[in-house]
């Protein structure tokens, strides 16, 4: 509270009310609709002149806010990954301590985010097509994610509570099964995303060697 | 197995010498073009131009043997999406009916291909931008692998060898987390593909509640 002042900041500086709401995202015209147009032809298919068109804006009128392309995938990726970190790190803190807890409200809080923002989520495959230096920023930022999911399998398996031989490989492992919902999820439909991720947690926690409930 | 002569069913018809062996896709000098431009700039970032200054013959040529780009990425994804399920097919049957060899065989299938294979299976990723009715086609392909694991994890839960709740959601989150292998295996490096596979195995395992070795 008193920290919309930091707009400019990674995490957006709010502290988040509630992890498991997700309300829209307050995205800019432009990056709306870049959003859209990368979603709907890949980063290399989209020209800033459709972007630009989409909003309604002169290409220079772009230009003023966003570097180039590249700025627009980065901006959006940036706003992505900060959303889901600062998100599962209100999840962790609010499981109190219990590691099995921790570990539950973690997955179910990429999960939300996996199934309400499909379209960002799959934003990013695109990733891969930045530049190098902007590819090893990226990387970095969603490094947090990662750090944190293998914090908790470490401490768990450390701890006993969990039974895992590479902590280093089952986090990538359940990162790499969350990444892939929005693959598969716009085209189901049947289940909500509380749903899917209850569904989630319960396979997560069987992948750490926990107890489900 | 006699078997040589259907030569033109989707799973290429020939036995399969070794599942664990994978040599190099024979892919004609066109598509091995267009995946490379694929991969690196997408499909619509792809002019079928470009795959034909890469191949060295002309536009006309190129569209001698196919009928469009997107003919192009249809015919590499049923080539990828056919080998690896005839593979993940006799690695299930050298199993020799054993329901944990079974998943353990077909997981380091999927495994070995998505490592040893990466920028094919990353090609997934641009699936989404086929038409409605080849993307129906695809997903019907595709699902063969799916059809396959599933009826694993089932069969494994009904005779009480695996603990799982729900096999449909479960085999998603088993595939989830092998497609999401090209996404970090080539900057990681550091472990073979036989390695990873062997990983995969045992958190595989996890999942469905068998026991690791």
């Amino acid at each position: 509270m008193g920290a919309s002042d930091n707009a400019d900041t990674l995490t957006h500086g709010e502290a988040i009310p509630d992890w498991r709401v997700l309300e829209p995202m307050d995205l800019s015209p432009i990056l709306s609709a870049a959003l859209d147009a990368f979603y709907e032809t890949g980063f290399h298919g989209t020209s800033v002149r459709e972007i630009a068109r989409r909003v309604g804006v002169t290409v220079p009128a772009l230009y003023y806010h966003h570097e180039n392309k590249e700025g627009l995938l980065i901006a959006l990726l940036e706003l992505s990954t900060s959303d889901v970190l600062s998100r599962a790190h209100a999840a962790d803190e609010d499981a109190g301590g219990d590691i099995v807890q921790r570990l539950s409200n973690v997955i179910e809080a990429i999960v939300l985010r996996m199934t309400m923002r499909a379209r960002l989520a799959a934003l990013e495959g695109e990733a891969r097509y930045l530049s190098p230096e902007n590819r090893q920023r990226y990387r970095e930022v969603r490094k947090g994610v990662e750090r944190l999911v293998r914090q908790i399998v470490e401490e768990g398996t450390e701890a006993g509570v969990f039974d895992v031989e590479d902590p280093a490989e089952t986090t990538r492992a359940l990162l790499g099964m969350c990444q892939s919902i929005p693959r598969w999820y716009h085209a189901q439909g049947t289940l909500g995303p509380e749903a899917v991720a209850k569904k989630y947690v319960n396979i997560a926690l069987k992948m750490v060697g926990a107890r489900s409930e």
